[in-house]
């Protein structure tokens, strides 16, 4: 029988942060079924109580403590919650002490820093991004291309449209993209309008049964998706790659974030962080 | 004079965690300039030396520690870090003694879990849900309606599109939004096309100035952009989101990330996680 243990994310805010450290914690461990629970916005001392019994229910249901993974800031809220039956996990308590000591200084123990707007200006450059690759998503303005941090290539449905988009909300990056296309497999060249960002141009690739599967989801028994198809254009891609010498990643395995963090390592490229 | 301090963020694979954790921490300090440098892909004993080096160059330069924010999980890679002149906030081995401790079970410690692809039916998921929410901008085939999981509405640039996005790549959330024109101020009532759907709307709004400072920045002195223009614009959708019970958010002051997690928050819709 699979052990189930139930979880808890606690927050003054959004949440973010303890979801993100508190699954990758808990993805170092096998076998148990986690019954997760976001608590975003736990600011004040009645929903506090509500909680700390919403846990004792969990520990009784489960008959074992709840995990607690906490970035809440509140001393009142936490003290609550360190009442109820459960193991907390409280990234906030077990950093700030130390660092206080190391920056001799005391923190602002303020809520809501971490993801609000404290910056106009990085707002409105974030929203530019977003807004400059919804506006260049399959080459539709390539004229625009002069102003792209960066321009993402590939065959259709190589990921190229998620990719940009990750890049734009998390890291504020103008990100293009240039779908390669029967045409431009013709010559085995570098796409004409591509050849002015030679610099700027970034490579998708995967292995041609993901790539199969993926546009028989989207049409179904079509020649775009069969696999022979698919086989010589990722064939085809990847000689040009390698030919221009354009920089390219294998996305076949790897998450949105994975693609999206190592193409900005490998070119360079700042990343800023957006209220992150 | 500011302070200034550097910061590391280390990383195995993508440093997602780290900077997020690590940024978290580090707005609780004011007037310190940080200078922060992300490392994500640290995973071989070469770059690991190479770090060092790099970490003991900042604390020689700045005249201090550098703080290092680590969710590393290779043992080799982590000595060779510890042996930098640097304070390190060590995620991964400050948590994961005590949670095997209570889980009664060894961690895998094994690497890129926490952003790598591991469910292919959350991938599609995740996917289509982005896909679903780019189709379905501004309205344009509203006849998707019905597969929504939330429609946001508001006037022109009260911040849909962003939201829309954040909520398909962060959450999985098929998101279409629907803009509300001059035309549905005429009628004081929900427009039609959205009768079906009441149960799924949510509404944005913010300030007038700020929607001013918006739309100046997209059309400068047009009638449009005008500040008596958004403001009876507001004050319009405000009456109506009232008048017909839609639920509301002000996003003036918030940050994507607080605005999308509000709006789960209250909708009630299940917040997904994919490799976060």
């Amino acid at each position: 029988m699979q052990k189930q243990r139930s979880v808890f994310y606690l927050s003054d805010r959004t949440g973010i942060t303890a979801e993100t450290l508190g699954h990758s914690l808990l993805t170092q461990f096998d076998g148990i079924e986690w019954r997760r629970s976001s608590v975003p916005f736990l600011d004040s001392v009645d929903k506090a109580h509500e909680l700390a019994e919403r846990i004792n229910q969990a520990a009784h249901i489960d008959g074992c403590r709840p995990l607690v993974f906490s970035t809440l800031i509140d001393e009142e809220v936490r003290a609550i919650v360190q009442q109820a039956d459960c193991v907390i996990y409280d990234f906030f308590g077990t950093f700030i002490d130390s660092m206080e000591q190391e920056l001799q200084q005391k923190s602002a123990h303020a809520v809501g820093r971490s993801h609000g707007v404290q910056n106009n200006s990085a707002y409105f450059n974030r929203i530019a991004a977003i807004n400059y690759t919804l506006s260049n998503d399959d080459g539709v303005s390539a004229k625009n291309f002069a102003d792209a941090d960066i321009i993402l290539i590939g065959v259709s449905r190589s990921g190229k449209t998620p990719t940009c988009l990750y890049m734009a909300l998390q890291y504020g990056i103008s990100a293009a993209n240039y779908p390669l296309t029967e045409e431009d497999m013709e010559s085995m060249r570098v796409p004409k309008i591509l050849e002015p960002f030679r610099n700027k141009l970034f490579g998708l690739t995967l292995s041609a049964g993901q790539l199969h599967r993926i546009r028989q989801e989207r049409r179904p028994n079509s020649r775009y998706a069969a696999l022979n198809q698919c086989q010589s254009e990722i064939q085809w891609q990847e000689s040009l790659y390698r030919m221009a010498g354009i920089p390219f990643i294998d996305t076949s395995n790897i998450s949105i974030e994975e693609i999206s963090t190592t193409i900005l390592n490998r070119s360079g490229l700042r990343r800023q962080l957006y209220g992150q």
